[in-house]
Parts: C-alpha cells; sequence; structure tokens
C-alpha cells in the first residue's frame, strides 16, 4: 500500500484531536498527516482566554496544550501561518496562501468558528475585540495595561459573562449589553433570571433587552461607547461575546455540502454527506441533538476534541461514531456556578415534547456543614413517560459540576424515577443526605406522571 | 375501613423516612403512625458526629434534622425513650420496655446498626467511644474538652478516617490502628496505599496490619492504651471506627427470617420474607447489588432513607421498589476527596467477573487553571463487553462528587465506552476539555476489548 496524505485545515481543538487520533492508528508509510493552520499557534485553549486576559492564568504559554515542534515530533507536520485559500475536491487538492497545491487522499476540515458580528456601525473599529483567538487576548491584556478603566461586553452568553467577570476582577467598571430579554438563553428565563441578579449584586451593570445600534468612535476612530436605543454606555473596550458561527467560506466556496444550520454537513461518523473523503470535525460542523435527532450547530471545544477523534479514527481505519449532543455546558461568574444540559423549556416546546418542570432548592452540602450554599435545581421531563429531557443547575461551589449527573442519566435515556432512585453519594462535606440531583429527579418524577 | 397502626421501632433515617413515607399517603382515619425510639433524638445526621466533634459543626442541633414535635405536628406519634423489648408477630403487638403492649398492623423494624466490637479485652473500658449516637459524640467532646492530647482509632474506614482527621483538627495526636494491610478497604489495594500516604503526610500515625489486642487500663479501669503485637500506644481516648453490623436482637428473638449476611431477610419492596405485614429497612435489614444481584449489607444513611421511604410507600399503598446499591460512596481527610462506586477489584473477582482496571492521572479543573489539583481515577471494566463495573475517585476539591457521573453510569448500565461518548460539561474553572471521568472511561473502554 503506497502512503497516503491526510491535510488537515486548522490547527486548533478539532484538527489536531483528528491529526493525532489517524496518526495513532495509521503508521508514517501508511499515512503522511499535513496540518495547516492559518494562525501562529495549534493546539490553544480558547476557553481560557478569559482567564488570561483576566490574570486568573499567568501567561499565554500555558494555554498551549502543545507546540508544532511536539506535534512533529509526533511525526504530524505542522504548518502554521499557513492559510488554505482553495480546495479543489474533484483533484484532491488544496491550495495554500503562498501557492502551492498540495494533493491529499483524505481532507479534515476543521476551520472552526467565527464570532457572530451583528451589522453595527464601528463594530470594525479598533479598541472592538473578539476573544477567539490568543491574539485577541493579547490584544485585550494590552488595553488594560495600557490603563483601560471601562468595558462594555456585548452578549450575554458564556463567554460574554466570562469575561465580564475576568475584566471586573482586573478592576474595570464593566457594563454588559444585551439585545435579549435575559443573559444566558441556553438557560430557562426564571434560571436566567437569577444569573442576571448576580450579575447585578456583583457590581456589573447589564442591560438586557438593548440591542447596540453603534460603536461610538472618538475623533481617531476608535471606539469609546455603545450605544443602543436606552443610551450610550462609554468605555475604553468593546468585548464581542455574541456567539460563534461555522467558519465555512472555505468549505462552502469549493462546494462542500451545507446542513439546515449552516454548518458542514457530516453524518456521525463525521464524513461530509457529499464527499465521502472529506470529513469535518469542530466548530465549522454540523452535528446533531442526541435528544432530539435534530440537526444543531453547537460550537464548543468539548464537541471538537470528541468530533475531531472521531473523524481522526474512520480515517484511521477504526469505525467510530458521534453520539450527538446534549448541550451540556457549565460557567461561573463570580462565586455562581452555573451549569446546565439538555433541553431548555424553550427547546423542548419547539421540539414538540409535552413536558413539566420542577425546581428544588436545596444545599451544596449537608445544611451544617462549612461552606453549604444554596443550589437551585430545575428539571425537564416528559410527561407521562418521565423520561429526563433536561436540568439547569445555579449555585455555589460544587453546584455546577453536578450537571454531569444529568448529563450522563440524559446520554443513557433514564427516566426521573431511574436517576431519583440512583445510589449517589453523600458525606456531609458533600452534599445533604439525598443529593440535590435525586431530590430534583424525584420531584420531576412526580410532576411527570401527574 | 377502620383505623389501622403501623408501629415504627427505630426513629433515625430508615423508620422516620417510613413513617412519613407513609403518612403523606394515609389520612389520620386510615392511618395511626407511632414510632417507639429508645434513645432521646430522632432523625438525626449520624454521619455529622465527627464534625460535631471536630467543632467543624457549632452543635448538636443542627445535627438534628426534625424533632418529635415537629413529627406531632404532623401526625406522627413519637416515642422517645422506648425500647421494644419483644415482637409478637403472630398477634400483632409490640411490648415495650414500660410493659405496654401496642398492637400494630403493620411493622416497621428500623432498628439500625450496632457497631462493629472485637472481642478485645478492655474494650468496654471507660475511655472507648462508639461513634453511633449523639451521645458518644457528646462523651467525647466532653473528653476532649477535659484535655485529651492523644487519641488512638480503632479501624481504617469512613468512620475512622473522618473521627482522625477531625481529633487532628482539634489539636490531637492521632494514631490509627488497623487489622486491615491498608486503610479504606472497600478500595483496591493500589488506592488504599494513596490514602495511607496521604494520612502519613498529615501527621497521622498509621499503622496497618496491626489488630488490637488488647486495651490497657489505668489503675481507675480507664483505658490508656492499646496494646498491638507490635506495640503499644498511649492515648486519652479510644474511638471505635470498625464498622456497623446489624442489629438484629429484637427481630430474631421475634422470629423474622435473617439473610445470609445476618441482616433482616427482605425483598425489594422492604417486606419481611417470612413475615409480609413485617417490613424492614436501615442498616438492620439486608439489601442487595445492582451490579450481581447478591445479597448485601451496607449501613449508610442514603440507603436507610430510601429503604424507609419504599416501606413507607408501600404500606401506604404506592407501590414502591427498592432499586439496589451500588455501593457508593465519599469522604475526606484533609485535602483528599475520596469516592467509589461500584465493585471493588476484590468484589469483581469474587463475584467471578472477568475483568480489567485502568487508572488514570489528571486534574480536576484545567491545568493552567488555579486550584487545579491532581486527581486519580480507577475505572473497572468487563472484559469483552466493556460494561463499567466500577470507579474509585481520589483528589482534591471537586475530586470526589465525580464518582456520581460514574454511579449514574453503572444504574443505567452503561458500557464504559458509552460513558467515555457522554457529553460531559467543560470550561477551564471545572475540568481539563476531558473530564477526568471521560478519559478514565475512554482507557478503560479500550482495555476492556483487548
Amino acid at each position: 500500500m503506497s502512503q497516503q496524505r491526510l491535510v488537515v485545515i486548522g490547527g486548533d481543538a478539532a484538527g489536531m484531536s483528528a491529526a493525532a487520533q489517524a496518526r495513532r492508528l495509521r503508521s508514517v508509510d501508511e499515512l503522511d498527516v499535513v496540518v495547516l493552520e492559518q494562525g501562529p499557534d495549534v493546539s490553544f485553549s480558547a476557553c481560557g482566554i478569559p482567564y488570561w486576559v483576566g490574570d486568573t492564568v499567568g501567561s499565554r504559554e500555558e494555554l498551549i496544550a502543545r507546540t508544532p515542534a511536539e506535534f512533529a515530533a509526533g511525526d504530524i507536520e505542522v504548518r502554521t501561518g499557513t492559510r488554505a485559500t482553495e480546495v479543489d475536491l474533484d483533484a484532491g487538492v488544496v491550495v495554500t496562501g503562498g501557492g502551492e497545491r498540495l494533493g491529499w487522499d483524505r481532507l479534515v476540515v476543521a476551520t472552526g468558528g467565527r464570532p457572530s458580528r451583528p451589522p453595527v456601525p464601528g463594530l470594525d473599529a479598533p479598541g472592538v475585540h473578539g476573544v477567539h483567538r490568543l491574539a485577541d487576548g493579547a490584544r485585550i491584556r494590552g488595553v488594560l495595561d495600557g490603563g483601560a478603566r471601562r468595558a462594555v461586553v456585548l452578549g450575554g452568553g458564556y463567554i460574554g459573562l466570562e469575561m465580564a467577570e475576568q475584566l471586573q476582577g482586573r478592576g474595570l467598571e464593566v457594563t454588559v449589553v444585551l439585545a435579549d430579554d435575559l443573559p444566558m438563553q441556553s438557560l430557562d428565563p426564571d434560571m436566567g433570571l437569577r444569573v442576571c441578579e448576580h450579575l447585578g449584586s456583583m457590581g456589573i451593570d447589564v442591560h438586557p433587552g438593548e440591542a447596540a445600534r453603534e460603536i461610538e468612535l472618538d475623533g481617531a476612530g476608535t471606539a469609546r461607547a455603545v450605544r443602543t436605543d436606552a443610551g450610550s454606555y462609554a468605555c475604553d473596550l468593546v468585548v464581542l461575546g455574541l456567539g460563534m458561527g461555522p467558519e465555512v467560506a472555505l468549505a462552502d466556496a469549493a462546494g462542500l455540502q451545507l446542513g439546515v444550520t449552516g454548518a458542514i454537513d457530516v453524518d456521525a461518523t463525521q464524513r461530509s454527506r457529499s464527499h465521502r473523503q472529506v470529513s469535518a470535525a469542530g466548530d465549522c460542523a454540523q452535528t446533531f441533538s442526541r435528544i432530539t435527532g435534530e440537526a444543531a450547530h453547537v460550537a464548543l471545544g468539548t464537541h471538537a476534541n470528541r468530533q475531531g477523534r472521531v473523524a481522526g479514527s474512520v480515517i484511521g481505519g477504526r469505525p467510530a461514531r458521534f453520539g450527538g449532543v446534549l448541550g451540556t455546558a457549565i460557567t461561573k461568574v463570580g462565586d455562581l456556578e452555573i451549569g446546565r444540559t439538555g433541553l431548555s423549556s424553550a427547546e423542548a416546546e419547539s421540539a414538540g415534547f409535552a413536558y413539566t418542570t420542577e425546581t428544588v432548592q436545596s444545599t451544596t452540602r449537608a445544611g451544617y456543614y462549612p461552606g453549604a450554599t444554596g443550589i437551585t435545581v430545575k428539571v425537564l421531563a416528559e410527561r407521562g413517560s418521565g423520561r429526563l429531557l433536561g436540568a439547569q443547575v445555579l449555585g455555589g461551589a460544587g453546584a455546577g459540576k453536578r450537571v454531569d449527573v444529568f448529563a450522563t442519566a440524559l446520554w443513557a435515556g433514564l427516566t426521573t424515577d431511574e436517576l431519583a432512585a440512583a445510589d449517589l453519594s453523600y458525606a456531609p462535606p458533600f452534599s445533604p443526605v439525598y443529593d440535590p440531583v435525586s431530590v430534583a429527579a424525584r420531584v420531576a418524577g412526580r410532576s411527570s406522571r401527574g
């Protein structure tokens, strides 16, 4: 068997996972693995950028899991600063910005996400920053080190709130402006409201229901304020936390089929439905809900890693399938941990489920044990069957990761009654005798039958 | 329908759960509920006693969930200080220490556990303390307040290590003497060894493999040292942490059938197999492993609560079944969290499983995030099928409760591959991009196929 070549476009989570997994399964004689990365880094933690900006993490280097040299030592050729400008799917060729025509037998498209940028005048001005690449983090750090005092964050999702928390930690006055009625749209409104109130209690100035109309610039053309219909919020920098769409320009131009979400249409093996020698993984690829089976686009590092690994396994000759997404996510703002998995009420509604919701209050530890804090757990169950559909968790230390118990139960397709009966751990430093997960599942089970 | 009477013998977790659940389902006209409790308290947290002794919890009252007066307000008659001395199963009568003959239509036996007391000379002397009742805690506190400086803990299980930690926290020199080769026999030896080393690093003097031969007394007959074959360990108090057997003297004398474990033989509805009008729940009752189906005796508050609730439901007319135990447990010593669920290697061996084990090292948070600590996860999987059989977790803050994810997967009967694919949560303050649970499950899945 003559040597084949795998070309991977994009060297972040999905791309490097695919490259590494294919490499594990195929010898150098069998497969040449080349990764093209337009930026200077591969395999970095985009999720860590807010914490680097906030000095919670000490250095840029800590966010880089592996360098191109380390990959090279593992027989994976990484070409940083190399942009793929064109893909010829029929000829099996990728063209680089330098004009090289690189042939491939198997191609992985891992071009990642594109930060959402609404058509707001001034959004492209200096002083408006994404949170996408390490260079974004470096630029924001530069502005902070230069004495910035006020920041406006656009958007109230995970990245937006993490940036708000971390910027406040650096001593800035922080304003969060969001078009939605509440932050954390992936939560139910009652839970989102608690998050909103918590942000307020931290001294973060939150303006829900206000779409940004214009970024106001100073004489030098630098962003100095965000104007909404309700007011103008002066600042020294604007941070974009408006979510992430799929970066599919290259794939689309090449003729790869896109799905209903606008991301590259792949099956559970991560192979393109239109071109079977091409795989896609990560933020550029469409995926599907494990609960509804419907197409979905969820830009998260966990999925990028897993999908990349599936793509690399399949290319390496080992069968593998991606199991779908539950929509599990976690973050914290100040001392409030936020976790969610499965369907929110709006999602359950939209998917046509008859469902009930129950919300319980408990404590993270035995009530009498020091450090116990409140925890709010909301559970969605299918009416009649009692099948678990989703869960949302808010609370102090130890609250957020409880969402993994719900995620595992969802993954297995348990009913709320089954989850309520599960033998979970108890000791006073860790939970009340009935863990809040068990209590919420039990109450939800009862009401779903009722 | 004339009013019936439910008598519950024992007013702790199992008994009060049974009483409360039966009460919820049956009106006062239908059912009279009487609880006989020999001690002064009902519904207290025995698991909290070490933390009260250690001043981690401020007062005795905090350990009492509900008082007899509160139960009375809910139409449950609680008679504290009332010992049941005899049960006539045919006549449906219980005799109290005061000579009263109380008739019952349904009986719940919830007499709890009996701390193991090996036949060691001197074990009954003053200065040797159990950790069973609040009175035990009060006595130990009295000894500490009186200036005790050195303690010997007998036994290296959960209660023993929690007492060791808390006594050290009160400033005592603590020696742990155990007959087993390692503390935490419910863990595999390699994990138990890590616990043992951690205790040593905390300055707790651990002597594994030394059975206590004698409690040495002073002239006044008070315990002053524990002698083993290897030495004599002087102390001001001895604490018994040798585990808990079922307290079945009353049930056995009455003729209730006991199971192979020596505990009361009940089915999944918690009804006695020999006398269907009698239920038993909690530490006095036999239960079964959800994984092997084999009879088991596990004295834990979680099971007592759940089994009591099942007993009360069935008596109240609502079908219910206890789902079995996984053997989930959690504790901490110092800054080491310890969790386990399912079968240990010894248990898997004994149950006849062909199995593989894998142990992975990871971090509780993203490696670069402040507060990340090491976490060790060991997973057992059935060879061939890859079915998850058990897991053990050691690590810093956030490590222990991860055992609940394994417990949920075990409860659902997932394979390690299925668990490895589950959509668990990730953000840098909470885990690496692959949670340690996922990594351990993946590695175990691979080796179970190999």
